[in-house]
């Protein structure tokens, strides 16, 4: 069964950990065959263990997938992949650059065996440039793309933010370049190869922040704690609730006006210090005071919806654990209680690209460290054991 | 001049702020015609200029795109809307759910004009489910998706992360959906409609998170600074230099050892102390105290240069001035200093996305408002002034 729009490209997958796996893992969800190709051992994500929390996160993003070992040093497995090259559509790799030159895989070998093969490739910094041999993991990379510099509370540290964003913001991007370049093939181009740097793929969710840089050079804020990076919107906070805390964003008049009613305190609505955005901001320690006072006295989920149904943007703090039994995302199958053949229950999710008329579904979970031995193709068109 | 993987490709382009706009961006950069439609007065992102910094973003997110001016709750506007829909491949946007039905411009009403037109919707929640309706901005799907609980120091309230992640990894996301659309749509099969939601394209980026939740259970540490998630690894975090900070991580024994020996301290690498991973976690506190006191003495960059030439991941926590005027990014021309005719001097990104034999470029700075409006189909075959 391969129904999806990506049914019938096969990828050849040497990727591992984050990056290269989310791509791969979006590729799968699309009706792709996958075939991820293993060292002896399994990738650092199956080896993981000792961490504590290994098996879920290739759990995670290794449904869908074909899984095949092979080690790349030895000669005879380098040239079962080139076999294996000579019928696919796409190859994935998120070594270091320049590894895959060294295992005698470079681009022009690949070709040079399959020159309708797209070569896709992630990396921390890029194939090319100063950085390019920089060791990168996504809290390196958090630290040089300026991430840090803007998360935090004012006047604290730079702080990490808590998702691997780096990791898969390039993941992501890497599935759209390679996408783009099975369109463009498709359409009688060249197969071209592709190339994602992590550094690169961050940098525009920094919008924002550089716009602010940009405006107010010295007098930039840097971090803002969870108020607005421009400090220029208000009420925008965390606040604290009775059972944990709530995000309550007013962007404009209306918003204000709204929020002040349902929390009781509609005669504020005219009072000259919060009449205008300008009025807020130049009262913000105020009015975040006083809002944080009556949110204070309600249980979250109240403020929410109390908010929601007035139309301002609100939301509870939500716990994981509260987010992974979370109904919506269940009720559109983004995510899956599924009895996993090796690991047991888990939540898994599927992919959050949504094609109409194909129901989300994980195709398969992932599976035992070459469990798709057979699909290594062997001298003479016999196929390994 | 149209080359890029995505030439001859026509998309109308609804969207607005960062989500959308970000997916269509893309699109431009990879050679697509993205007619940028925005109301009259212009998107919310150009209409910003009060908060201070709007130029920039709208600039970042709109080069290489046409810019025309239709008002859709106009009959007049919805039919040279429909005349356009005629000869496209994509519409996108990211309206809330239901605001393109009561414009009266439905799936099925643009079908009608052209069963191969791709419709994409990004928005907070998604088309369906409990949550469809709520307001949702990048602070409260924050909130929502538990990125705020993994965000702050141990102890400490949530935090937010800086950069509007969620935006734009719904943007990202919507992009490579309607990429793998218009495949399936090249390869003869149909023009399927796609979604992707801001929250559900955040969640695997809590990957690490949620196994950990899964293993520990109660015991899930939740925020750790800018320590390891799980507290499992050490050295793992963001140290004082004398003149910033540095972020350092030893994820194995060989780390260690090299980074011990970098400070000058390889008579700790035998201390049973710090022998192996879990000697070093029993003392992080000691560990972490140790290592601080050697950075603090050296300059961020210097710390840097030395770690990755040892091997260890490591960076500066660098400030977004310095990310901005960073040399490999504009050596790889990820970034570009332009001079922006209405703006000015500007440092803009191109794609994050690189194809081999594609230089990268803006195609040409963000448009006026309506400055493309002859491409706006009249009736009778005339176009608009």
């Amino acid at each position: 069964m391969s129904a999806g729009p990506l049914a019938g490209v096969t990828v050849l997958d040497l990727t591992q950990i984050y990056n290269g796996p989310y791509a791969t893992f979006l590729m799968a969800m699309a009706g792709a065959e996958v075939i991820k190709i293993e060292p002896p051992g399994g990738e650092q994500l199956r080896r993981r263990h000792g961490d504590g929390g290994a098996t879920l996160p290739f759990a995670m993003l290794n449904s869908g997938k074909r899984c095949v070992v092979l080690d790349l040093k030895a000669e005879e497995d380098r040239a079962a992949l080139l076999r294996m090259a000579a019928g696919a559509d796409v190859l994935v790799e998120n070594y270091r650059p320049g590894v895959m030159d060294r295992l005698g895989l470079s681009r022009d070998v690949l070709r040079g065996v399959n020159p309708r093969l797209i070569c896709a490739s992630g990396s921390g910094y890029g194939g090319s440039g100063p950085y390019r041999d920089y060791p990168a993991m996504d809290l390196v990379v958090q630290a040089m793309s300026g991430v840090m510099s803007i998360t935090g509370e004012a006047g604290g540290p730079p702080l990490k933010a808590g998702p691997a964003l780096c990791d898969f913001f390039a993941g992501i991007h890497l599935y759209g370049a390679i996408v783009t370049a099975l369109f463009e093939r498709e359409r009688g181009g060249p197969a071209r190869a592709v190339e994602v740097a992590m550094l690169e793929a961050v940098y525009p969710s920094l919008t924002s922040n550089l716009a602010l840089l940009a405006d107010k050079g010295s007098a930039f804020p840097g971090r803002t704690g969870n108020r607005h990076g421009g400090l220029s919107v208000c009420p925008y906070n965390v606040y604290p609730a009775a059972d944990g805390h709530v995000a309550i964003i007013c962007n404009h008049d209306g918003h204000w006006r709204a929020a002040a009613r349902y929390f009781g305190h509609a005669e504020l609505i005219d009072d000259p210090r919060f009449l205008r955005m300008t009025d807020r901001v130049a009262n913000m320690d105020l009015l975040d005071g006083m809002v944080a006072s009556w949110t204070a006295a309600l249980p979250k989920e109240e403020i929410f919806q109390g908010l929601a149904a007035a139309g301002v943007p609100c939301a509870p703090v939500r716990e994981l654990a509260e987010v992974v039994a979370d109904r919506h995302l269940h009720e559109r199958r983004a995510l899956l209680d599924i009895e996993h053949p090796q690991f047991g229950a888990m939540t898994v999710p599927t992919s959050a690209l949504c094609f109409e008329g194909i129901e989300r579904g994980l195709r398969w979970p992932s599976r035992p460290l070459g469990a798709d031995q057979a699909l290594v193709q062997r001298p003479g068109g016999e196929e390994s054991p």
